[in-house]
């Protein structure tokens, strides 16, 4: 895309001068610095707000308005986004603010339900809502090709008016009306993402004490790990299906099998195997429960209190 | 590589005509009858054994001479591959085998120490020892573009004399001279993958009272967990470098911040957070020892003994 002047440019597309919209922002940690200098960078009208009003002083020299109140700030625009710490940083950023007409856009880490009870106190105050979930780290913000992206959820309609700006700093994935859905689409991830690094760890604590260079053995690691991770298809495959022994590729019973091995070698090297101990608690239980013909797709349902 | 009939074949490289090497495969289980028919089908002579007759009778049909004693089929060949269900298994099989002047090749998943201990009990009966860690399920055997793979470890000649042989059912990575390190490496890297998906358990869990499609979420959670393995270079470079603040993508003291967001959700989803949580209180640890300036490879030390 073609920037002609700040605030407008030449859109691809169309081959027409679009005005870009501008916008607000509450908030510059890390995210929302990252966020506000790609709006900036492209041409978006920026107005910023921070509690400690020096982290605003450099996004002024970029060409952002520095506004003097979080009132102020929403007061300028109709499109207004979130990025402060967490869910109780809003009630005390947003107390003095006129939320009436505006389109808040709350990029805020939380929960589901906290989205959804943020949700309901916008629309009590007379405002629209959109929960964001940011699935990057600031390098990636304003570098498409990092692959960082944020969940959406919440109106469609809100969702697709400001779905060209708020792809500015990453890409958009819409995952539903419920407004909880980006903030449990984020978890879920995050979690998973763990739950991969602690793998990870037992891993490399394993091979620590020996002559082993662990920058070597890395990329064996990393590769496996991609190789491995297309296995989530199966898994959904099953708890969509219902049927738990449907194109199983390995059996519980064999897996189990190998357990031994795993938690001795663990107990050789030296290793404490907190990390991998309760999952493979669960595999002999769903084993003990009569799963020998599944797959791994049933300790998720123990999982579930 | 063409082949010109059983045993030998146009070398692909050398235009000249090779003689297949011919080998003897002890066990014909699942892995054990997917490495056969691998070998059989590039015209490899091979003799099999296994405890129970029956499962030969299929492969004498495809070519392999079936012994009638593990004794037997070891005399047969110079090259002895072992694939037995466990350490054990291979002592009852070996019982009244003659070893002297035999290369065994031994692809039963043990533990380093097994491999290290079986290595000296092969010598001591005067044969040279290669140990093997199968990384592939037995679909992806005989399938070099399926990715699976063998890591070996041992003395390097014996791997290099039989590389090509050995290369004939899935790729190889050798990985050192110590007898152990193909088993560490196998279940290293297994252990990881079981932390991956002890996370992707639960974040199945997180949706599956949802209005949310499994199948639709599988594809966002593989790409995820694709993105983030290579975080496994910033561990391995730092482990390798020692200062754990080098190169710091999120810094610890800004993650254990999002903690209680995860630990919130997985209580409001109705999901018990036993597989995350451990890691979770490892990565408080770190930060409470001072490592707030750290990402996340700190968790490794803890795990040590
Ligand atoms: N950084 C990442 O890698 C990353 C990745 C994904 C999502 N996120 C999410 O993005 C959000 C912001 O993260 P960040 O990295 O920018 O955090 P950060 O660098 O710690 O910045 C926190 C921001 O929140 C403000 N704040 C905190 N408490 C406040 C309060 N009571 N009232 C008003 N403002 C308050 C801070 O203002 P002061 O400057 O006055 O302290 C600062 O602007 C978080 O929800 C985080 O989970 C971050
Ligand atoms: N299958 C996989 O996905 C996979 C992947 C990687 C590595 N591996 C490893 O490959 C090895 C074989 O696995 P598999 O899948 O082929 O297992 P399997 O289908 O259970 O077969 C086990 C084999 O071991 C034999 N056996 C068991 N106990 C014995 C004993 N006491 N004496 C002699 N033979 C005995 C069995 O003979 P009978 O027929 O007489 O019972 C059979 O041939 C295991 O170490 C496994 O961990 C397997």
């Amino acid at each position: 895309m073609i920037t002609s002047d700040p605030g407008t440019s030449l859109d691809s597309m169309t081959h027409t001068v679009v005005k870009k919209t501008s916008l607000t922002l509450l908030g510059l940690g890390a995210m929302g610095t990252a966020l506000a200098r790609a709006w900036l960078a492209a041409g978006h009208p920026l107005t910023v707000w921070n509690r400690t009003p020096a982290r605003a002083a450099a996004l002024a020299d970029a060409g952002a308005r520095v506004a003097d109140s979080a009132a102020d700030a929403v007061a300028a625009n109709g499109l207004v986004v979130l990025c402060l710490l967490d869910d109780a940083s809003l009630d005390q950023a947003l107390a003095g603010a006129d939320l009436t007409g505006k389109d808040l856009v709350n990029l805020t880490t939380c929960t589901p339900a906290e989205a959804r009870a943020r949700a309901a106190w916008a629309e009590g105050r007379g405002a629209r809502y959109l929960d964001g979930g940011i699935m990057a780290v600031p390098p990636m913000i304003g570098r498409p090709q990092a692959g960082g992206y944020v969940f959406y959820s919440g109106p469609r309609a809100v969702f697709e008016e400001h779905r060209h700006t708020l792809g500015v700093p990453a890409g958009t994935t819409y995952v539903g009306e419920d407004t909880g859905f980006a903030a449990l689409h984020d978890v879920a991830l995050l979690s998973a993402m763990y739950g991969m690094f602690a793998g990870a760890a037992h891993a490399f604590a394993l091979i620590r004490e020996e002559d082993i260079d662990p920058t070597v053995f890395a990329p064996l690691l990393a590769d496996w790990l991609v190789a491995m991770a297309p296995s989530v298809h199966l898994t959904a495959a099953q708890l969509s299906g219902g049927d738990y022994t449907k194109g199983v590729v390995s059996r519980l019973a064999m897996q189990v099998a190998g357990v031994p091995t795993f938690l001795r070698t663990a107990e050789q090297q030296g290793v404490d195997p907190q990390l991998i101990a309760p999952y493979f608690a669960l595999m002999r239980r769903r084993l003990a429960e009569g799963g020998e013909d599944e797959d791994l797709t049933g300790v998720v349902d123990l999982l579930r209190r």
